[in-house]
């Protein structure tokens, strides 16, 4: 890995981190319906003595780790599906909204990030038409994206055909061992699942977020009125999908949100979310009660123009719903909730969003940016798990999926917070029940609230418990969540946790490709094949250094030990003598023997054994 | 907190940190059957003007924390059990077996540790007697360490009692509302839990293990033949404790594995426990063909002298069984389970700790000290998980289970492993049914392998499902797991993600004070009684150096605001504004006009509010 500097005559453009993980290299699969797409996944090698192939695992993290490819910060990303949108002949180039001071928090002068050096037009519906994944998944179309999303789910699975052993507990999901355009299509359609994809950005590898798909994360940057900056924005953005994040969220609340946002969105390769109420509220000089619909819809245009793929919008914070919280341990905890909540009660108003859903269903249909449906009255304590206030907006978030898919748009469900473990299944039940399946999209949860400064642990918790019910998207939690501001040391470390709360609850759904990665590295773990351990984790420097912390020498990575028992008592190394003297001895033959001369104890019958793959099978 | 060196002409005597956590103080409740006793917990005060009481949370750091008692390393703990043992009546001292070379793994000059200063006579049972707390229990006896256990597990609850709301799932299990002496000795009596109190380690502070009491953790410390020392491992032992580990256990497999626990028990004011084959390994210099019944037997009383609390004997590894890990993926990866294993396969024999037991039995019930029956044939991998090998050696240790109650010997239960999340339950209600209902005590479990580096967060997904599924004790893992021996940090990290884990299942299980503490940091929080939540949390120094990475100044400790959100967004500070402004309007009267004006929706009945206690009843 290295960190390369894009030649430029702007000396604000930000590095960024680049180079392909250890051992790895950026592989493509192309389409067959669509023979123009180009499907990236990562191949992780192992050491020849090993005899096996290598690993394939999904690669969120884009041309930054193709060393094929070079990126420059200032020009942006390859626009890939600029031609699959524009072959569709639904969409219209137009002069777009200027950009006005108000967009930038009236900064100026040095204070004033610059504008991003290329402007492109925007590109919208055509009148009449519906230009969302949905209204293509329900006219039976398979677009390249929806082609693209089912590659990129199988990951080399049907390599594994005929040898996958299906072990998991879906709770009435229903993922297939194979993923096939028309099962993404038909998904979609049904509104299990989104594809996040704006058509103003063209940069961006499709991805799908639906519970019959793997668990996705999210990760959160964005700037506060504290501290950060483009520069380092834009660098946790392709810091955060180096180790996984398969969606970013730009929850700048700070000045020059919206420059900072061009610079994030033209150099990503993943979907980016936003709540437009932020920009909003900056516009009208953060008086909440200053909101009007007509800023807020210009934002949405603004940020729909940019190319933003989802927008949470907390059109649930309904005027009555918000005496429910006066009692609560830790009020409304969600930004978007409180700022509409001060409104509402100051105006004696019903929500505006409520009121002008069907118009905010307009503007998305018209670009197809996805709802994310926020839960403004998500808990913020254990305290607040599952109370009225919680429940009855997520009663008016089902209410506006009806709305909103009417109208051909993509919609998910945002969800809790702080909810102790023997409340978690309930909030997923009654997100399946109440949203008619639209893909869940949890904050965790945090499982308790005493310990700060470890939060991504405590949600980690609730993370993958209901990721294994049925949630589709986890958003990560930092250690530095309730204390202040991520950097990026922060961004990863939730990265890797939420990646492992993800991965664990596709084992545990029995997700039928899950479980390879899981061998592989165990193979490599017992035959002390050190470098292919720490190649094929979450993050293979982390572990090199952990080891290398006691056991620095590169003979050291040879051994068959390591400090935590060293070479006589490691246990894997014992099992290898066991293994050989039981060869010797013809095991089977002993343990007969030794059944009839002693106990009668009958072994219980072999369940879950390990599946060690043939060569043949994996050609 | 600072660190002391205490006076002493023994420049190894190892420092180690001591002082109180911030805004802590020790406290302590007499007995009322036993008024000698003194239960230790730990008051956290808040801020005058927040208007609410202390929370008394556990306390297993011992007199480390408490700036009244001058500890001294080389001098030991006070015996503070000594007269409740001797006054009994059914035991007697004898000369002990004397320290061999073989003892120290024959380390000479320099590179042996030092003996611990002070040496008693060890204590065993008159003959005839059994002085374990499950014999005591049998005959309806309320020792002074029921009563102590009993005391320490209120937590002061007495004080919450009228209005605990019980709010959990237990899955079975019977978590009083108020705990008595004699629901302890009901339920030591029957095998539900256990006291680890060797008579011979007369420091440590009760403590109980069992399904229907908090749930505990342990920390292992100790060398390895690759690294560290004494020093290291006693100063590992006093920080575990402070940062909340119930147990710890000196897994050393180096040399001066004797001395060097004599230094440990001496001072540790929690149960110690050990792998006793690790030392016998050692004396027959570590070839496991070479270990005999004798040579192990003599380890036990070795150890039993020297106050060892619990003996972790991998005694269902059975010969016949050890085929069936043939075709695993990581074989064995307990190290005694290996060990054992090795020896069985080679000398074509049944396992002499199996066929030895009722002797080692005899040997535990003289000193009282408890089993920690084995789990030597752990998964060590997913693919490994709930497979035969591991269910048949959980049969084997129910039998044993049998064997040890019916000698007077208290017994708990080891479990795995790395189980995926889907077959968790199946764990934990196979060890019910199949161990009479002894107390278990699982290695997480780790719920995926491919995070190395990251091993504390895999597990502690794990472990807090199945402490939430009624497992007693949870082993802590570090991120050094399978990597290299944990240093002090890595101790201090396991621990905290341990404390999660298993405070989140007693949340879960509904134990009725659990909640007190989230409710206390949630109203810090909310207030903004910044110093307050970083007391109250389990790391205040880590909360708070997080905070101040970005807000260093002690003015921002009274800001409305943090640098996540910035003054503007702070969704706490604007749930402030709005119920000021809701109090202004009468909010209730507010609901109900636009109830009737607007939506016709009737909010769900409100479930789980919180209970904001009253002045009176804090009292």
């Amino acid at each position: 890995m290295h960190e390369q500097r894009s030649l430029t005559m702007n000396a604000l453009t930000p590095a960024v981190s680049t180079g392909p993980l250890p051992a790895s290299r950026k592989i493509h699969k192309s389409g067959v319906l669509h023979p123009q797409i180009r499907v990236p996944m990562r191949e992780i090698s192992v050491h020849p003595t090993a005899g096996e192939p290598p690993v394939i695992v999904y690669d969120p993290s884009g041309p930054y780790t193709d060393p094929t490819v070079e990126t420059s910060i200032e020009k942006g990303l390859a626009r890939l599906r600029h031609e699959w949108i524009t072959a569709r002949g639904d969409v219209e180039a137009y002069d777009g909204r200027h950009v006005r001071p108000e967009d930038n928090g009236f900064a100026v002068g040095e204070r004033l990030t610059p504008e991003f050096p290329v402007r492109n037009r925007p590109l919208r519906a055509r009148s009449g038409k519906a230009v969302t994944q949905l209204a293509y998944a329900r006219a039976g179309i398979i677009t390249p994206e929806m082609e693209f999303v089912a590659i990129r789910e199988n990951l080399g699975r049907e390599m594994l055909r005929g040898t996958l052993q299906r072990d998991g507990e879906a709770f009435g999901a229903s993922i297939p061992d194979l993923v096939t355009p028309e099962f993404v299509r038909d998904e979609v359609a049904h509104g299990r699942a989104i594809i996040p994809a704006n058509i103003n950005h063209p940069e961006s590898e499709p991805m799908i977020i639906g519970r019959n798909f793997l668990v996705k994360i999210n990760a959160n940057i964005g700037n506060s009125a504290v501290t950060s900056s483009m520069a380092e924005e834009v660098e946790k953005m392709v810091w955060a999908i180096r180790w996984g994040a398969d969606t970013v969220m730009d929850l700048s609340t700070g000045r020059n949100i919206h420059n900072i946002r061009d610079w994030i969105v033209r150099n990503a390769p993943v979907p980016i979310g936003t709540v437009p109420l932020y920009q909003a509220l900056e516009k009208v000089g953060g008086i909440a009660e200053d909101l009007t619909w007509e800023v807020y819809r210009d934002t949405l245009i603004e940020q729909a123009e940019q190319g933003v793929d989802y927008f949470t919008i907390h059109a649930g914070v309904r005027l009555h719903y918000i005496p429910l919280t006066v009692d609560r341990v830790t009020g409304i905890v969600s930004r978007g909730g409180s700022i509409m909540a001060k409104w509402c009660l100051h105006h004696h108003r019903e929500s505006f969003l409520y009121e002008h859903f069907a118009e905010v269903c307009d503007i998305c249909r018209a670009y197809d940016v996805s709802f994310s449906l926020g839960d403004g009255l998500r808990p913020g304590s254990i305290a607040d798990a599952n109370d009225a206030a919680q429940f009855a907006e997520l009663e008016t978030l089902g209410e506006l999926t009806k709305i909103a898919w009417a109208k051909d748009c993509q919609v998910m469900i945002e969800g809790p917070g702080h909810v102790p473990m023997h409340k978690i299944k309930a909030n997923m039940d009654k997100q399946l029940a109440v949203c008619g399946e639209a893909p869940f999209y949890t904050l965790g949860p945090l499982t308790t609230d005493i310990a700060p400064g470890y939060d991504h642990i405590t949600s980690g918790i609730g993370a993958a418990m209901i990721g294994w019910f049925g949630t589709a998207m986890l958003c990560y939690v930092t250690p530095k969540e309730h204390l202040g501001l991520p950097d990026r040391n922060d961004v990863k470390i939730g990265v890797i946790t939420y990646k492992i709360a993800a991965h664990a609850a596709d084992l545990a759904k029995g997700h039928p490709a899950a479980k390879v990665r899981d061998d592989a590295l165990s193979r490599a773990r017992f035959e002390f094949r050190w470098e292919d351990q720490f190649n094929l984790s979450l993050d293979p420097e982390t572990a090199r250094s952990f080891h290398d912390q006691t056991l620095p020498k590169e003979a050291h990575k040879l051994a068959h030990f390591c400090s935590m028992c060293g070479p006589k008592f490691c246990s894997m190394r014992i099992s290898h003598d066991i293994r050989a003297e039981a060869q010797k001895e013809g095991m089977a033959a002993m343990a007969a023997k030794y059944r009839e001369g002693g106990d009668l104890y009958v072994p219980a019958e072999e369940s879950g054994a390990p599946l060690m793959p043939e060569a043949h099978e994996l050609s």
